[in-house]
């Protein structure tokens, strides 16, 4: 008989765990038998001595089995899924899946909602009269033929033990394993059943990991996890010092995307959106170029039959909340940087984003950054335009966000905001 | 507001725990406030990055401070306490209390019963008709004025938190960490109220810590907590790779320690207790040899009157079980070791000791060796007798001992009784 605790021990005194190991553990706590105690002991004990390709891929792949995987074969189209680590201004997923449906592939996004100071690509839809997140197995099928491209909630039915792994390391200080993140979002993508996935890794102030080595680390053994699960996976690092575009919300990012789509918008959401497009589109041997259905407004009318076949209103006006503050610049000179991650504190503080899972986000609080790191200010020059609902909410908001732009007199290159490719 | 989950971060990542995090997050873990699975994930954080001596001391002073503190202070003799890490054949608590208490000394022995393959001293008393292990604090201090020595169930007032940390470290793997095994140990001692300490510290084959190095930085660390409690405390580290004295079990061993009382015995189990009973009479100040009252009845005497003072008779009859097998040299050389760790996991399985805390143990099972190493032996020699109630112990008890004597050709040095001492 195997026992939790040997299985703890083991692990902690840098033994291999033999994949029945693996296997029994995970599945005993799933039902209940290994307490969240020693399941906790365990992820501590793997924080520190990590694990093997060989034993991740068996964790891996129990996580898998505990729920259903959906079959997306025997659509016309080939399939294509792009996962982001979480980041601030990051609505990419908006455009992108409608565009690399618009160029061929189908898109099932299946997504989760924000949590901390990085949005969530759900809450932001939701800011869209009627639409809805959640559909049913069939449904996300059936839009993928018909529309490419969805987005919408993770079902309960894939990989269900990782909501209750999730929950258990949040409070236990185990989130930080890269072989437990790698794991947690792999089995869901891999769930999922798309044919082809693009890691969007980000690395930077504004990023889950600030670490670039460790960003490469977790790109790896992604990318790795995918390759042994039968799925063509690329990981693509970002940089995540400043946020993604100008604004930071959750209407106002979806008004900044429909700009994109429309062939406008800040150049860097399109590069990037037209880069991992370029990688996505590679992975199903799609020849298209993105950049034309950008310009040529077909992604955008991808993306407006996507909202319209989920209830929503493409049409929706994407109000701000009514209460405005502007923070200017208290000297002239060159904005050193703008810090994605106190833009992002801010933004979740002026009551975009959440502290809890339970808690609900506004639709019209948010931000919008008026300059870019490199950019020459005057004195008194507006930097940020704060929305929020209350002013409880707005002076929290203007209280953080009063660090976030560095000016000083050196003219600066702008940062890269491509790293490598793994994969 | 301290979180537990930074806390854990924090010795996660090899930070410093400042004193207020270690005291609220034991504190708050006794109130039940900090979950099972947060304190699991901490204990293993502490088992890899450790606790600095004053991180340790802090935490040993908070579950000191969880239950009640013994004041033995105006009794007319100095106390003095020894504890041992566990061995098998572990008797010398039984001759080392009255023998001490005989030089003048109040020796306060707050004991605990035997788990695994180590026996515990009062399960070893309890097989004297009419002995009782609980005594109250006035009992405790009556006795210890009156006969000079006490040997009892530590009460559940000292230090309450540490039964709790301690089922909580049986079950995720975190018993094998010298900082939480040095406060496990010193906050009871220290709660106790002796004015002296000795720690016995085995190490070897039948100890629970098998490496040399490992059990001096246990050993340093015990004598720096004790140190820095204000409590004189010194360790000997003693060789746990054979069996102390020739019987194991309890009713056998409490009739082994007679002889000892009475000036025979076993000689490694005299040498033992006098090298214990002369460093903790170093720490009394009392200049007395131990061996003159060994030699002349006295420590007898007190050992009678400690037995009667709880209700024991010291006369009765002190039996083995009624089965009884004969393992016998398969042939014929020197006996190069007999394994204390095989011959205890027989004497346990034999009956004599439990694998939960709530298995009862049997008085009369047990294992008596007939060779040490370096004998001379002939084929077909008795090597040990055993001890059973019935057939199936019998049994498991004899197959678990077959490979605990190795017969070789080379003849043998004797090994050391004693190593380093520390403080």
């Amino acid at each position: 008989m195997t026992a939790a605790v040997d299985v703890i021990a083991a692990k902690r005194d840098g033994r291999s765990l033999d994949d029945d190991a693996i296997t029994w553990m995970l599945r005993a706590y799933d039902r209940g038998e290994v307490a969240d105690e020693q399941m906790s002991a365990l992820l501590m004990a793997v924080f520190f001595n990590g694990l093997s390709a060989r034993e991740l891929r068996t964790w891996t792949a129990t996580m898998i089995d505990s729920g259903e995987r959906l079959d997306l074969g025997g659509l016309t189209r080939p399939t294509v899924d792009k996962h982001s680590t979480g980041g601030v201004g990051d609505k990419i997923s908006l455009i992108l899946a409608p565009l690399v449906a618009a160029c061929g592939a189908a898109v099932p996004q299946l997504s989760g909602r924000g949590l901390g100071h990085t949005g969530g690509t759900l809450d932001k839809l939701e800011t869209i009269p009627g639409w809805r997140a959640t559909l049913t197995n069939a449904e996300v099928r059936d839009q993928l033929e018909s529309v490419g491209a969805v987005i919408c909630a993770a079902g309960a039915g894939l990989a269900p033990i990782d909501r209750k792994l999730y929950a258990l390391r949040d409070v236990t200080g185990t989130v930080e394993s890269i072989p437990l993140i790698a794991s947690s979002i792999m089995s869901k993508k891999i769930a999922e059943g798309t044919g082809a996935l693009v890691l969007d890794v980000k690395v930077g102030r504004g990023a889950f990991i600030k670490d670039h080595d460790r960003a490469l680390e977790l790109a790896a053994t992604m990318v790795a996890l995918g390759r042994d699960h039968g799925l063509a996976t690329v990981a693509q690092l970002t940089n995540m010092d400043a946020p993604l575009g100008q604004t930071i919300g959750n209407a106002i990012e979806v008004a900044e995307s429909i700009e994109v789509l429309r062939g406008g918008g800040p150049s860097d959401v399109r590069a990037l959106t037209l880069a991992l497009a370029r990688t996505m589109l590679e992975l199903t041997g799609l020849d298209v170029d993105p950049a034309e259905r950008l310009d040529d407004g077909s992604a955008y009318e991808v993306y407006r039959a996507m909202i319209a076949a989920q209830g929503g209103d493409p049409d929706a006006a994407l109000e701000t909340s009514g209460l405005v503050s502007v923070v200017v610049a208290p000297r002239a000179g060159v904005v050193q940087r703008v810090d994605a991650l106190d833009v992002g504190v801010a933004a979740w503080r002026l009551g975009a984003g959440r502290a809890r899972k339970e808690d609900p986000v506004s639709a019209g609080a948010g931000v919008r950054c008026l300059v870019v790191a490199g950019d020459e200010v005057e004195v008194g020059q507006p930097l940020f335009e704060l929305y929020a609902d209350d002013e409880v909410h707005l002076e929290r908001g203007r209280t953080t966000i009063c660090d976030a732009v560095i000016i000083g007199d050196e003219p600066l290159d702008a940062a890269p905001l491509l790293f490598e490719r793994i994969g």
